[in-house]
């Protein structure tokens, strides 16, 4: 096969986790209320694809984000039989609290490498930001939880511009201190680029070598996949994405948010590299959330099918060249 | 410059030829007139923002592309003060004759890598092919104007499936014998791949040495800018691409056509990549292409604009994590 060969010439890992996001980081910008319904229909249909590590939603503030205010029954009505590891985002003490009691497997704590952002985002600041998640670490603890550790704006912040990778390194070596050595280079508003992508990886992998990377791209400058495909390069083997693109920009109506779920799985398929996910089958479950959601999705692959999905002779008039 | 550090450790070539065939493969599948005043301000524009090579028109059949069929026109108005060069397609003799007529630099003959895409697309074998690019050849050879050699379904067939490597090849060694040295390797419905690139480009390097390649994806799959990345580490420095993503997929009616010029330029500055193209420029003619064409472009920076173009802290509520 030339993509193993590839796929070895290339130094590309044999085997990939794709993380989906879509449930959290997808819905949580939709508008429209999505049902507890709907969202367990399309966490299973993700488990039943092959996906073997989600984030499934969010205990934060209803109040701030009520489209997951449903998290718990979420979590409940999802079939946990089949060694899947869900994780759910939790941005203070009392998140924490509810998603124990939710029964998730790990949770999400999460902070800027930019003040700004941190501020923004969460109205504290970044030192405020890692004495809270002292007491989210000791509870997830005693609870005997996991938790792992998102780097929001880690190649970009949107109100400052360049993020210093110095920053980054830094919440990633007070993650360590805290025992937090999952972590995850978020990608919050798309501004990462190859460079920025092996100049983060290579120093966190100098600085903080504790750490297994996961990366976090959005498309919203189009370089989603190439990001992937330059993280690849050095060696990462965890990526979070979004089924159909699911989501999008606070900052542009316009622009798209999360890399596709399938899209990256159709792209580690063709490179010869391992996911454990059936693509067809994340097609479907990409289909049907786009039914529920109601407009069409940023995926490409679900619009347009396997490349080697055949067409018959006569089914176009095709334009010259 | 990290970036240009990068591009150094990384292989990747210091200057990059960027192809606009918006004009062309993108307005030719546009099915709604746009005015020649509006193609020409649109070439003019590229033009002024540092494009130094475009694919213009297509002296095809008026009753085959109509949307062409001011060819001649287009050229006229032109500004051809700046070292550009433009081409134009064209599909047989009669075109040559046109394409001379109205002054092109270079034309661009072409044909399928698969027997069933060339029957389809020209109604003619692979053979009846290759016979009337002699003529074309010749005519062309007469006006002491160059040939440049397009090789569509290069990574692929919509009919047949995969496209073996040696297809292509065979196809550049005629090209070649005719005296046709630059050639694109065509991704007419978006199959490629990196490892597709890599196989091609190096078989190319290998069997057709005096090849000079332009690679031309389609975004169908999402895989646009991934394969240039590809491209761009095997050594390829010309990379053809349509302003905005202007353009579709005759067999995918919601699918995107060709790679986004302004993703591409904003990737390759992001990779220290020279390209004379200023992207601010760029995004203006993008977004004014977008205004007559009356309905949102596939490309993304043109949405979201530069990464460093910042936000005000109170312009948006962001959502956590």
């Amino acid at each position: 096969m030339y993509e193993s060969r590839f796929r070895r010439d290339r130094g590309l890992p044999e085997k990939v986790s794709v993380i989906d996001v879509g449930p959290r980081d997808g819905l949580q910008s939709e508008p429209a209320y999505v049902s507890p319904e709907d969202k367990i229909a399309l966490v299973n249909g993700l488990i039943a694809a092959g996906v073997r590590h989600l984030e499934v939603t969010s205990f934060v503030s209803p109040r701030a984000v009520p489209q997951l205010r449903d998290a718990a029954d979420v979590l409940r009505g999802i079939d946990r039989n089949r060694g899947v590891v869900l994780t759910a985002l939790v941005p203070n003490e009392k998140g924490a609290e509810r998603a124990i009691e939710a029964g998730v497997d790990a949770m999400v704590v999460f902070m800027s490498a930019s003040e700004s952002h941190n501020l923004k985002n969460v109205n504290r600041t970044r030192d405020g930001s890692l004495a809270g998640l002292k007491d989210i670490c000791r509870t997830a603890e005693a609870a005997g939880i996991d938790v792992y550790g998102a780097i929001a704006t880690s190649f970009g912040c949107p109100f400052e511009g360049d993020v210093p990778v110095g920053e980054v390194v830094k919440i990633a070596q007070a993650y360590r201190d805290m025992g937090i050595t999952k972590l995850s280079l978020g990608d919050t508003t798309g501004m990462a680029t190859p460079p920025l992508v092996a100049e983060r990886v290579q120093a966190l992998k100098t600085d903080v070598p504790e750490a297994d990377i996961a990366l976090h791209f959005h498309n919203t400058r189009g370089l989603g996949l190439v990001c992937v495909y330059a993280g690849l390069m050095e060696g990462v083997t965890r990526f979070e994405a979004s089924v159909g693109g699911l989501g999008g920009c606070p900052f542009v109506p316009r622009a798209t948010g999360n890399i596709c779920t399938e899209d990256l799985v159709y792209m580690l398929d063709e490179c010869g590299i391992e996911t454990g996910i059936d693509l067809k089958k994340l097609i479907e479950v990409s289909r049907r959330i786009e039914g529920v959601i109601g407009r069409s999705l940023p995926g490409q692959v679900m619009k347009a099918g396997h490349r080697l999905d055949l067409h018959p002779m006569d089914s176009v008039r095709t334009a010259n060249g």
